[in-house]
């Protein structure tokens, strides 16, 4: 049994439906459909989702409300009249959209919450009738009866535990199910969505929850790419990667795959498929527990921008009992996360996220270093990029490292800090970021593009 | 106006000492002379400050005590009569070698510092009597008469910040004076000794308090080599390292130079030297603030044993804030001082010195990081070394790294850990311990026998 998801894209037009609908009918075992609000038809649209939020901005500073609700209508029946499905669904859905309209402003921490799920829910109801009208046995299926209880505050969604349980009995359902990603329902019947693109998380909870063969993403890239397109010219993709692997791309800019979606697949051992569905025999890119190919010792080349660091150095700090958590005291006193922190000897770098930090708090930092902490100097870089090569394999690889590095020095890279951990599943350079597409393209010669050499 | 410091190797015999008397009388502004107590004349022989130390043992033991201080005083004796010394010298020698079983075991907690003192402070007045006998204007002076004011446990001075100001009145004196080195007096008149090998300590403090032109420290071996001797088949010497790579190298196991005598010199900016009393034509290795030759990457590698690291992974732990500070507060709270902290995503590893752990204590951390931390794996390593290539300029030459961790892949070396701060004085490399010598050796062929390849 497999639990198939689809995304905005593969869902925006009555020609991309036709293409799911191919899809769902090759295989009888992709049983479980989970499905995204429609997405953008071309580069100038407006996603579902993002009207839904600005309908529910005018309803929250009460203006008018009627163009939204025409755009959102007219957005499902235009698919509904191409895909010549019925008036009923169509006035269910404009029902439901009115219908955000008439919920409570007061005393309703979810509201936003409803308006944003919508754009999933209909289009579950809209895939599940496209499917039955072409001769398939499916229902639509609310996150409720899928057993997807949650916690959480707005748009900040966990799974109950015990939900798995709940989804498991839901395998025993010999009809297709299509299921609206994106969020779950609350112990007191409301809904709560997990965070933005979070269908993918559905998709995983639910694969997860039916001990699913196989958990089928599809998407409009064939699969994963070796580095970022934008940068490097047309990368091959990925054919093969470990949930690790995947967690440490996904770090650093491959955004694919929703972030926390790995976790429930990771944790219930299911494997992942991320495919194209404008090229669906395309292999696209399969995610697993281990390696099968143990020979490509680096998989992917991620790169993620805006960090900075914080530089400090005092004579002998390694003999203070206590220095490096007094350090990272004063940064969680300002609620600051911390990414890495590669030392020399008498000296400590801590790299974090620009938005991590406000002017005050930077001061505040620095005062704080050096009244309590008595350091010698404290200097902040900024403009930072991180560079990952990411692969398991490279630990069995002696020489990975230093072709990385050789491909940093022949284009006069400076590297600013690395930093290897024992894992060996990534090594991570920090460099400036006016050469980051530099290094990508670089890394991307050494690791991806043999032949130039 | 230069201090000079001689080790215990230059003044073990009368054959030394008059090979010191020689480098003295070459420059007149060597004028304030620190010395260590009669160290080995050959391999088997036996150090004063270890026969002290024997005897002190013996005296708190209330064993018998005349052969311990009748060697003591033949050792003297040997060489003041060798060097033609006064009879009233060596009775002078004698009597406080025996004085010292007179003094209170009781309610004397520097009881064990005067025992030990008492080998440099012997040797400096027989040093400054030779000095005088050879036509030389030269008298001994006591720390205490010196200004060298400390407070501080036994064997733990530490220098009061009032001392300098006193210490610079010595300048004024115009014979040459004769220092003990590795003592200070505390304002209640005890004897309190540095670390051992503290006359290296001495010779920093004098040259700070006197805005010396330069410290010379004299020892056996011309100048700090590039790589470990017992490693790399004769390696050269270094011209010239900054404050900051010296105490990089020393870090991990350059011993040359007590590691807390460079502070004073550091900070009062007083240049050193390190010469070989058997070969005073060599120039030695010179410690400075700043590189006068740029073109130089690499000025040293240094390695040290006995590492291990504990390795820990958590799914998102950088969502965490605090993860990292919790971490750390565990090892505070056990007493345990860490090293170094390499990061990737998900996991971090901490490098700490095998003597940091006992048995109780790695288990209580295993158990914290599980119950309080509740982390995903948590594993221990063992046996590792620290390898670090150290130079200032590695800054300005792109590819330094590239062709270390080149010289480690072509010798089949696996790299455990890198990590490479902002200061980019050095790069740490962490590697298994089996592979240290091979690993030196790489790197030394790859930066400083360049003819060989």
């Amino acid at each position: 049994m497999k639990v198939i998801k689809f995304g905005g894209s593969s869902l925006a037009s009555a020609e991309q439906i036709n293409k799911v609908l191919d899809i769902i009918k090759q295989d009888n075992s992709r049983r479980i459909v989970i499905v995204s609000a429609p997405g953008k038809r071309h580069d100038n649209d407006t996603k579902v989702t993002d009207a839904l939020i600005e309908y529910y901005n005018s309803y929250i500073t009460d203006q008018s409300l009627i163009e939204h609700q025409n755009w959102l209508i007219k957005r499902y029946e235009d698919i509904i009249s191409e895909l010549k499905l019925s008036q009923s669904l169509l006035n269910d859905i404009s029902e439901s959209i009115r219908g955000l309209s008439e919920l409570p402003k007061e005393n309703n921490p979810y509201l936003f919450d409803h308006f944003l799920a919508s754009g999933e829910n209909n289009n579950a109801k809209l895939i599940a009738s496209f499917l039955q009208k072409n001769g398939l046995k499916a229902k639509y299926l609310h996150p409720k009866d899928a057993g997807i209880i949650v916690k959480g505050s707005s748009c900040n969604a966990q799974l109950l535990s015990s939900s798995y349980s709940k989804i498991n009995k839901i395998k025993n359902e010999t009809t297709i199910q299509v299921i609206p990603g994106f969020f779950g329902v609350t112990e007191d019947d409301n809904i709560c969505t997990f965070s933005r693109g979070g269908s993918d998380i559905t998709g995983s909870i639910v694969a997860a929850g039916i001990h699913a063969d196989l958990y089928e993403n599809f998407t409009d890239v064939d699969g994963i790419f070796v580095a970022h397109p934008g940068i490097v010219k047309k990368p091959q993709s990925i054919e093969e990667l470990s949930y690790k692997e995947m967690r440490e791309l996904a770090y650093a800019g491959f955004s694919v795959l929703h972030d926390e979606a790995l976790i429930p697949a990771y944790r219930g051992k299911i494997p992942i498929v991320i495919k194209n569905t404008n090229n669906p025999k395309h292999p696209g890119t399969k995610i697993i527990l281990e390696h099968q190919n143990k020979n490509l010792p680096v998989v992917g080349i991620a790169s993620d921008d805006k960090f900075i660091s914080i530089n400090l150095s005092k004579y002998l700090m390694n003999r203070e009992v206590g220095f490096g958590r007094k350090v990272l005291q004063i940064l969680e006193d300002l609620n600051i996360r911390w990414e890495h922190m590669p030392t020399g000897i008498d000296d400590m770098s801590i790299v974090i996220r620009e938005r991590e930090l406000t002017p005050i708090k930077e001061r505040e930092i620095i005062n704080r270093l050096n009244r309590e902490l008595e350091v010698d100097e404290v200097d902040i870089i900024r403009n930072l990029s991180i560079i990952m090569i990411v692969g398991e394999n490279m630990k069995s690889h002696v020489g990975v490292t230093s072709k990385a590095t050789k491909a940093f020095s022949d284009k006069n890279i400076n590297i600013a800090m690395i930093s290897q951990g024992a894992s060996e599943v990534s090594v991570l350079f920090i460099i400036n970021k006016s050469e980051e597409k530099k290094a990508i393209q670089a890394l991307y010669d050494t690791f991806f593009n043999i032949k130039k050499h």
